[in-house]
């Protein structure tokens, strides 16, 4: 079973380039069809990964036995576990991007000019998009879904240890694809472990990718920053801070806080650095480590903050730069809302920025000045999430600050052309 | 003279970084001012560009006399030479642009989500914006004026042959900005041929430069591409095609092919390749190789074009592949629609692309069909342009899928960020 043919005689390069030509042919197929008719390609994806749950979940056995010979943790083994309701919810994360509103061919804009043309914006697909991922295996569904709901080609890439559920998942996705009529190779997945595929993919398959979306940790982005010679959606560090304002509702603070912070501590919109204006620190510090602590979240704070709890660990400046993912927050007492906007400005890594004040215009202030895809005033920095925008579903958050920022959905794999009608016209 | 201070020690290197500094504090100064505040210093710098017109005008006699002594050709030549009137019109480009609307702030989305959150997209500057280009002295006001008005700190890199010309333009600009109270920073002239000065832009000054737009030949895009490790917003080949369908009008169709090819025969809108439906060759070729003819423009034909006009030289693949940027044009005999399609996939740029056709269906395919960033039925080529388009001004025009297709001017120099307000929401 392959999902690309390979001889004896074919080289990695002569295999991965031959994608990029599948990927390139596929994607202009998609983009010529109609909205309905990707919407019926998804639909048919959707249920024939509902019919080949059997061996979607006999791969990630496979997968799941070789992640405990190689000693994964428990934390890994679970985001790489699949249950039947697991491979139903992915489906059904499949059906909800086919119910999104298809975005290829909408026109965003037209007006005319004085010369007569009638000139419009039309959003068109991105072309061929190439994912790199790790662990989770679900990604290859979301991804794919969000690529075709779209119009683009995926080439996606997975990591090692979920290769055999996302080969499984992604045989079912093409299965389904060519039974609605569409083009099976609309989504290849890289058929090996072998690392160079990972840098065929980032020198552009002969220009036959378009854009890399990386999701995985700092090797993986490191690796890309460092070798894509092809524009990169990024998805790197979430390192969110909360800025509580000598203004802020201390309980409402308090409950904004546990929740950004202890929610979910693995997604990439939870809370890392807490920041408490000083007028306010005695009171709203215990009031909030209580519970945090009850909840098993460790606390590293700076000088001031050890006056006013003095078990808590030291904060050092790596604790500033860290992304936990983990239980664990820190905490800096800082002297008014510029000094946490200079704390935000050094540290911060331009994700999801939070304010909780009561103070409308302090909260205006925060948001135009701090920089970062998401800022929010009063809400969870775990709101962070395409879904929760009302995007349907997301392939990640942006941290860059090109093409898109925030939440990536199907809008955002899209860019558009120029469509100018005339009736003669030359240019004088 | 110096935009940058130096001191006998201080190292490309250094100065390099000092610069990305100082764009960086610059860009955060810009990002906060009222669109009043930047459409004041966008005055202030056309009023300092017509002051400066004595110095900017010996600066460029310095280069005339450079550029002559270094064999530059005519039309070189005349890219560079300024006049007092063409000061006056670059003076009066950046006034141009303090007419336009500033996109800073700007509220392109606002919705409310189930839990209460309101949502809204603003737009916001990019940040720092590398400019590399070559020759024209004018695009130093032209880029610094559009980054001014998008919210953007421009770093500027001009070619050797116009680096006189374009220090007289930007230190005039830094004391128009200085005395409006905005950063003279905002806008910095690499004062060095050194072109290790390239590579440091293209590796980013230690992250504080977001975006490169190159502006050049095919040896500097080359570089471009090889080298950066910060997004591109590409300005690459514009090796643009007309297809005359069956369904033309013939009249109407020789005057646009005569000006898309003759207006300017050396601008990235000028048409290259002209691809004729062949039932209606033997009236079509005749009549347009006429005019085309009279005005100096060789043809260069395929096998079925010479049978029709027996004088054309024979086209090669190699001129498919060329953008001439000059009065010769490729001539190609096509079987239908479809040929003409594949013709433009394999060879075309993404840049403009046009179809002539009183048939309305015919047009529409080829609009949706074509994946280039213009798409035109009836009208010159020579309409892309971001003025034509009614933009105002443009930096160029981007070839590339990302970020912005087709002309890019103030709007395409921003990105977004997602604002959000609560009420005290917690994720469940």
């Amino acid at each position: 079973m392959s999902l690309i043919s390979r001889t004896a005689e074919a080289s990695l390069a002569d295999i991965m380039m031959d994608m990029g030509r599948r990927g390139r042919a596929a994607s202009a197929r998609l983009a010529g069809l109609s909205a309905d008719q990707r919407t019926k390609g998804l639909v048919a994806v959707a249920d024939a990964i509902d019919v080949s749950a059997a061996p979607i979940l006999e791969a990630n056995a496979r997968d799941m036995a070789g992640g405990r010979s190689k000693g994964l943790s428990d934390a890994m083994l679970d985001r790489l576990a699949l249950t039947p309701e697991r491979v139903q919810s992915i489906s059904k994360a499949v059906r909800d991007v086919a119910a999104l509103p298809d975005p290829v061919g909408r026109e965003i804009a037209r007006w005319t000019v004085p010369s007569g043309l009638d000139i419009s914006r039309v959003r068109t697909p991105l072309g061929v998009i190439g994912i790199i991922y790790e662990a989770r295996p679900n990604v290859t569904a979301d991804a794919a879904a969000l690529c075709l709901r779209s119009g683009n080609a995926a080439i996606l890439r997975a990591g090692s240890e979920s290769l055999q559920s996302s080969f499984a998942i992604a045989t079912a996705i093409r299965s389904g694809l060519e039974g609605a009529g569409l083009p099976a190779d609309a989504v290849q997945l890289v058929d090996t472990t072998d690392r160079d595929a990972v840098g065929f993919m980032l020198a552009g398959l002969e220009g036959n990718v378009d854009v890399i979306v990386p999701r995985g940790g700092k090797g993986l982005v490191a690796r890309v920053q460092k070798d894509a010679r092809v524009p990169v959606i990024g998805h790197l560090e979430g390192l969110c801070h909360a800025y509580v304002d000598v203004d802020a509702d201390l309980e409402k603070a308090v409950n904004i806080v546990v929740n950004a912070k202890m929610r979910r501590t693995g997604i990439c919109g939870a809370l890392e650095t807490l920041l408490i204006n000083r007028s306010i620190a005695a009171t709203f510090l215990p009031a909030v480590a209580a519970p945090l602590r009850d909840l098993g979240c460790e606390l590293r704070g700076d000088d001031a903050a050890r006056k006013i709890l003095p078990d808590m660990v030291a904060a050092t400046d790596q604790d500033w730069r860290t992304e936990y993912l983990a239980p664990i927050l820190s905490v800096r007492i800082v002297d008014d809302m510029d000094h946490a906007l200079k704390h935000i400005t050094t540290y911060g890594t331009s994700h999801t920025e939070l304010v909780i004040t009561e103070n409308t215009t302090t909260a205006e202030r925060f948001l135009t000045s701090v920089d970062a895809g998401i800022v929010l005033h009063n809400a969870s920095t775990q709101f962070a999430d395409g879904a929760q925008f009302g995007m349907g579903a997301e392939i990640g958050i942006a941290t860059g600050r090109i093409h898109a920022r925030g939440p990536v959905g199907a809008e955002q794999l899209t860019i558009f052309k120029y469509v100018v009608r005339g009736t003669g016209q030359t240019r004088p």
